[in-house]
């Protein structure tokens, strides 16, 4: 089977360099619009193959995985999909669905698409970044597959299933909610966060010296692209805002307390943030 | 030498556990007044010997190291030097400076006490959670140093050393101001993300399951401790209200730049906040 990678950043070159690793079956084929990313990603063995052309990758390929930034996958999706043939399918790895969806309910061919989001990352970005075990016990989120031909959903979950992740399934709109809350808004917290402490920075060059580990995990997002953030943001707004004033009321609230002394309540809005630890390892 | 560690934690517990291993030259009594880790950290090996009592720890000691909350530490220090003999020396390990160093400033024998803090520790508590290496390549803050006797600073310094810290100096209402930002901060903010997806877990149980490591890091400081956290948000209040509101501040300007769709001013703030990445590794 081929598969046309198209986007080789730390997602497709990864999800490319994980199934060659542990299969031979698939003839993995690369395209980046950069030249640099698709050269370096065939040197560092993501792919096996630079296609020529994005059009070369889509036509020889049976499987179309899209790996780009989310607002290239909007653009670029009918393009694909109105010249795919019926023996062909188109996957994305985009880290918000509703827009896509929207825009793949509008194609004739929609069985053939399926709409995915690998939740596994690091704050790093490009060829550089991948790595082969990125997807190990993570969870491939599949969105609509009502939508989705059965046949092609069974050969993703088993595409998934070969880099280690588990599939599950969710609707495009729940999808884009549960996101807001445990990813895009712990994005916008630690750009937020970065900005807050490089700005006070100025007054004092020493006060990063300082930080320790507590301050490094939290403002670690920082450090992703802001080339494939700034769409994700725009795209996901709506539940966004509402994440981020659920979150600024809470943290005013604590504010409040601190402001005006209130030590019990204090340490109950610290006991009850602490359950959490019940929840993640 | 003898040296009394008063609370058996995270903090006190790993002290006495990297002296102990890296040398013979060291004899380690612990107190803590929670009978439990006291047994606990005996056990474990964290200390040579576990005391009778706050004044035996006290008495027996050449070195005395406060390892407990901020609140404990400035109850504690008042009457613990009142009864130092002149040979005897206390450091704190808190984790806010200038409340502490004012109540040891207006005791007689302040030489004979030391104001530091360790930035090292993780989200965890207790003995149990207690490590030989917690201070291996971790700095070692000592406030308002020219109030101590230099020879105490000077073992102090080698002390430090030999736990793997490097030991650097500061004013103390400098060094509260410092961790508000690049400490203080980042735990209102984990605790904060926690009770805003915990809030709405409540409607929708599944959002936990979908949250991969970037939400893991951000929220990780919400699982420390109540009991150590409590005293110093309230120790640091002015300082911590300060990095609040310029935190607030620039999370507003992301939320109006997003909820008025601009693009450039979105790309622009995440750019300025990936700034990070060359300062922290």
């Amino acid at each position: 089977m081929k598969i046309s990678i198209i986007g080789l950043g730390l997602i497709g070159g990864s999800f490319g360099l994980s199934l060659k690793k542990r299969s031979d079956d698939y003839h993995i084929i690369g395209w980046d619009a950069h030249a640099g990313n698709l050269a370096r990603a065939f040197e560092l063995g993501l792919v096996d193959e630079a296609a020529t052309g994005l059009e070369a990758a889509v036509q020889s390929a049976d499987w179309i995985v899209l790996a780009v930034p989310v607002d290239a996958i909007e653009h670029l999706l009918p393009h694909i999909m109105r010249n795919l043939r019926q023996d062909q399918y188109v996957v994305d790895f985009g880290s918000t669905k509703e827009q896509i969806c929207r825009v793949a309910d509008t194609l004739p061919n929609r069985r053939q698409f399926l709409a995915a989001h690998p939740i596994a990352g690091t704050e790093y970005s490009g060829p550089e970044a991948a790595f082969s075990s990125l997807y190990e016990d993570k969870m491939m989120i599949v969105c609509d597959q009502e939508k989705t031909a059965p046949e092609a959903l069974e050969v993703f979950r088993k595409l998934c299933k070969l880099t280690g992740m588990t599939t599950t399934y969710l609707s495009a709109a729940s999808h884009d909610v549960h996101l807001a809350y445990v990813s895009h808004l712990s994005h916008v917290i630690a750009f937020s966060l970065s900005q807050t402490v490089l700005k006070k920075e100025e007054d004092d060059n020493r006060i990063l010296d300082l930080a320790g580990s507590g301050f490094a995990s939290t403002v670690r997002l920082a450090k992703s692209s802001p080339e494939m953030w700034t769409p994700i943001f725009l795209k996901n707004k709506k539940a966004i805002l509402e994440s981020i004033d659920q979150y600024m009321e809470k943290m005013g609230r604590f504010r409040d307390f601190l402001e005006n002394e209130e030590t019990t309540s204090i340490h109950e809005f610290l006991t009850k943030g602490r359950e959490i630890r019940k929840i993640l390892k």
